[in-house]
């Protein structure tokens, strides 16, 4: 560890080490660290400080194994985490800046975003200045995009660079320019974007659909329910994970077995038997039932197959069935998406909360979503 | 890029590059590898045969932007994309073996498993072979396991190197040893953690909680019911992520509104009135309404306050309750873990499942749980 250490400080003008700051005796990265760097380990008071309220916070008696998590090399200066035990820290070794941060990734990714990234800035702050502009797609695809921006270079504003990150579920779009006077031009990219798939946008940077779907319940006092069978729980989940989903969300029912569609949703055992549980009729029945069951005034109900097993000819792992909206005006849609149980979990749900985004949007065309959509 | 390429596969026996290999204009790490090695792009037909495939499947036209991912470097040999539709490739250079895959998480991750290990494990055969035995563990923390081995070397059997990796929530400790010679040292050494810790032992390598209930709710015939508060459905969606929990779920209520834990779940709007959702009596009369509506043995109950938003003096941020159980032996525990939202919404159904889990194997201890646990 120290001699690879050592190469690669050789290399880099900056080394970030994840992980080895635990409270066992495999956790080395303090050591190892200090060894290389030639100076002692001694009991630092700002981690000292810090696992200390750590601790107090959740009432636990600070032991021996936690205490060495305040040992550090001498003159190394702490990173805060936000979220765990120990702290990250970091030195100068020859020129190099070397960094230690904790390898738990949520632990990792506050400490990243956080003091992690004020230090690199502040050491390597940017030469050229960039203006990033970061937009979230659903429902369409990198390539649908590319080929739509080759067959419309010429009104593209060049000084505008496109990037992608294709996430799951979402698309990160990127417009990327070098200079403050470029941001015109970054507006009129965006506003072609805008044109071009602007039913797809989720919104910026952070935006999420159950972020967007709660935001647009909030804003229009509205109440949501839900009824899951094959995603399990999945939207609920979501939904809830956003702060603040108390004051929009009702309940959610997670029907998997069909006795539960028919006692708690009051799905009829005639429709049940007739169309199975999987089609447009049950579907529509459980959003109708979840609804007269709440004082919801937007239900998303969803019925399918999420596979390995249960699939048939008929209705083959990847069917389902979703409908959304008011019980004024409620729709059903059909898609099949024949992937792994894990990705249908996470397809679906997105794809569910999609059609409600663009429901409250008052947007009811229903998009092929990558050609998923069956007729 | 082409330099910095070239510069890891000086120092590295193998370079993994991931990313990069998208159907956009700014996926470059074919056209790197090719210009880095001297050789040519060409239309790769085992790429080409994968991307035909998976768009068939998906019954989608194969358009330009896509056709470009089965542009690969002369000479490279295709790594199996078992998820998306980039297949990865590696190729030799300068004795240094190069491979890139996507950049995709869970294409990353089923690749790793599949090809790259395949190749990696062929091209760098391990010279001392490792036993290894991984344990994974839930409600004790590193530094008390390692508190206790530190108490306890003479009784180790000094052969057995030991390992721990901090997930959320799993704790991993790892047994290793080097020779098959050990290999009764290691099973010494795993009986001693099972006297010490073993009600805390979630499973081997892959256990996860929801797995190890669905598995014995199988195992005994039995079926869960659900009633979630403040966990919003995530402990829905684990149990229904495992393949097979049709089988044991019966159904699952977010009841996030009072009303709902009134209608749906029969909780008496007094017993709401005199004591509050958060609170025994109500997590109990919760799970017993989600057993009376269902045809379930088992439920599980939470309501809590997840925050930020919703805490008092009495019943700050991170409270909750749980209840647990049979209709007939119904349990409950109070705890408060005041941490983010997100942080709460991944211990507390860990907690829930753990006790339950506990239960099934006839543990009705309920353990302090990193000192969560209120009296």
């Amino acid at each position: 560890l120290e001699s690879e250490l050592a190469r690669l400080a050789a290399l880099y003008p900056a080394v970030i080490v994840n992980g080895g700051l635990g409270p066992t005796r495999d956790d080395l990265t303090a050591e190892v660290f200090s060894r290389l760097s030639g100076v002692e380990l001694t009991e630092n008071p700002a981690a000292l400080a810090h696992l200390q309220q750590w601790c107090e916070r959740r009432r636990f008696e600070l032991n021996e194994s936690n205490r060495k998590q305040a040992w550090l090399p001498a003159g190394a200066t702490v990173l805060d985490n936000p979220v765990g035990s120990a702290v990250g820290f970091y030195l100068e070794y020859q020129g190099s800046l070397l960094l230690a941060t904790p390898g738990v990734p949520g632990e990792l990714t506050a400490m990243l975003d956080g003091d992690v990234a004020a230090v690199m800035q502040a050491r390597f702050p940017l030469a050229e200045s960039r203006f990033v502009r970061r937009i979230k797609l659903f429902g369409v695809g990198e390539s649908t995009l590319q080929q739509r921006f080759d067959d419309n270079q010429a009104s593209w504003p060049s000084e505008v660079e496109l990037g992608f990150r294709a996430g799951a579920p979402l698309l990160e779009v990127k417009l990327e320019v070098s200079q403050a006077s470029q941001l015109d031009a970054q507006s009129a990219a965006e506003a072609l974007l805008r044109d071009w798939f602007g039913d797809f946008i989720v919104g910026d940077d952070d935006a999420s659909l159950a972020g967007v779907v709660v935001q647009a319940l909030g804003e229009q006092k509205k109440k949501l329910a839900l009824a899951e069978s094959c995603t399990g729980g999945g939207i609920a989940a979501q939904v809830t994970a956003i702060s603040g989903a108390s004051a929009v969300f009702e309940c959610g029912v997670v029907s998997y077995a069909n006795r539960i569609k028919h006692d708690l949703l009051g799905v009829d055992a005639a429709l049940l038997e007739k169309h199975g549980a999987v089609s447009e009729e049950v579907a529509l029945a459980m959003a109708r039932g979840v609804l007269a069951c709440s004082a919801a005034d937007y239900a998303i109900a969803v019925t399918g197959i999420a596979g390995p097993e249960g699939g048939s000819e008929d209705k083959p792992v990847g069917t389902v069935w979703i409908a959304w909206g008011s019980a004024a005006h409620l729709h059903a849609a059909h898609f099949c998406y024949a992937s792994t149980r894990k990705m249908f979990q996470t397809m679906v749900p997105a794809i569910a909360l999609d059609l409600l985004r663009r429901h409250l949007a008052g947007k009811d065309a229903v998009p092929d979503y990558y050609r998923l959509r069956r007729r």
